[in-house]
């Protein structure tokens, strides 16, 4: 049985990683036995908002702990991660993430990203092994390494501009389609980037795993 | 189309409403052309786990405001609920909503329901409506409502024997599994009161919405 790592980055679509999309890529990953582990940064979030009023809060909380309480306490911080030991890779979205893992929504086309994530990302590519990415995580693959095809929706979209300038390829899609580029092994899907209700996000996060699942 | 209410009590398995079930029983409304509003007490929660050691954290989150995360943002204070403009109730599980919307773990046999979640079972049910609970949700709608059937998995667990002792009838149940109470029109489910992976809990949610839309 193959067995592959998903990056995690906090808990809710704000200010960490997307449940929806999160737990759809889980359930369809179980679907297809297809075993993961997950991880994620043990470091601070870089803020906290409230998801009713969309206001930031004086608080801290730790990514790692708070992606906890999605996958019930199974993860380990992703310092840890060995690209040997994984099949492949595998990142949900949410606006969070974007801080967090990445700082394409502070920082733009002069984005940083975590180091442990960039290693992951990198050593994982090397290794010839697929990654998967959902909603706004495209254009953290895409940063990382440049030359790759991915989807983030519609063609007319900040996001899908900026990826083009940093090198990569764009392709649109609508609700539940893949973008698979089989050459580097790259499948992306749009789910929140497009207005999607959650059983378009399931279709995205089944679809993109049917095909990533065949680059195993 | 129908439209239903589902009562949430913070974000998190040990501490709020558990995450999966709650995306899985959302995804399976969404599946059969149910609408949903969620709703949750803006209280405080009885307490925040952290869910990668186990340990209570001091620290207060309101469990309205951080069920939000799971619903990006679309919940009401469950105070503002009316049983008149709704088809029916759904109650995902989690420990956590055994201190939040009830004092089960706390208080076992002497638990006390808080006042807005009794009279949401309590008028859905006068107004003949169905009710659907995960997990250990259906030990809250025993307690309200007493003699009914319900499920939390094996007959020899804690929870079984208590709901038998409070008035109800317990019937046993494997992963994925439903039981209908036609006549109380109270459909349960038992999702992670048994060793489960995620396509259980993804099958006993879309099996109990496609029993409850049935008495919808």
């Amino acid at each position: 049985m193959k067995k592959i790592a998903v990056i995690l980055g906090g808990c809710g679509t704000r200010d960490g990683s997307e449940i929806n999309e999160t737990v759809t890529l889980l359930l369809a990953l179980d679907q297809h036995e297809i075993k993961y582990d997950c991880f994620a940064p043990d470091r601070n979030q870089y803020q906290v908002i409230n998801h009713v009023s969309g206001e930031v809060v004086e608080e801290e909380r730790n990514m790692m702990v708070e992606a906890a309480r999605i996958v019930r306490g199974a993860i380990t911080p992703l310092t840890e991660f060995c690209a040997d030991n994984y099949d492949g890779l595998a990142i949900p979205g949410g606006a969070g993430i974007a801080n967090n893992l990445f700082t394409y929504f502070t920082d733009g086309m002069q984005m940083t990203v975590l180091p442990e994530v960039r290693d992951a990302i990198v050593k994982i590519h090397e290794q010839n092994k697929p990654i998967a990415a959902m909603c706004i995580a495209p254009v953290l693959v895409a940063n990382v390494l440049k030359d790759v095809t991915v989807t983030l929706g519609n063609d007319d979209c900040g996001p899908a501009k900026d990826v083009v300038e940093m090198g990569a390829t764009h392709a649109p899609t609508k609700n539940g389609e893949v973008v698979s580029d089989l050459k580097n092994k790259i499948f992306t899907t749009p789910c929140f980037m497009l207005e999607a209700t959650l059983k378009d996000i399931y279709a995205g996060a089944y679809n993109m795993v049917e095909s990533f699942k065949e680059a195993l």
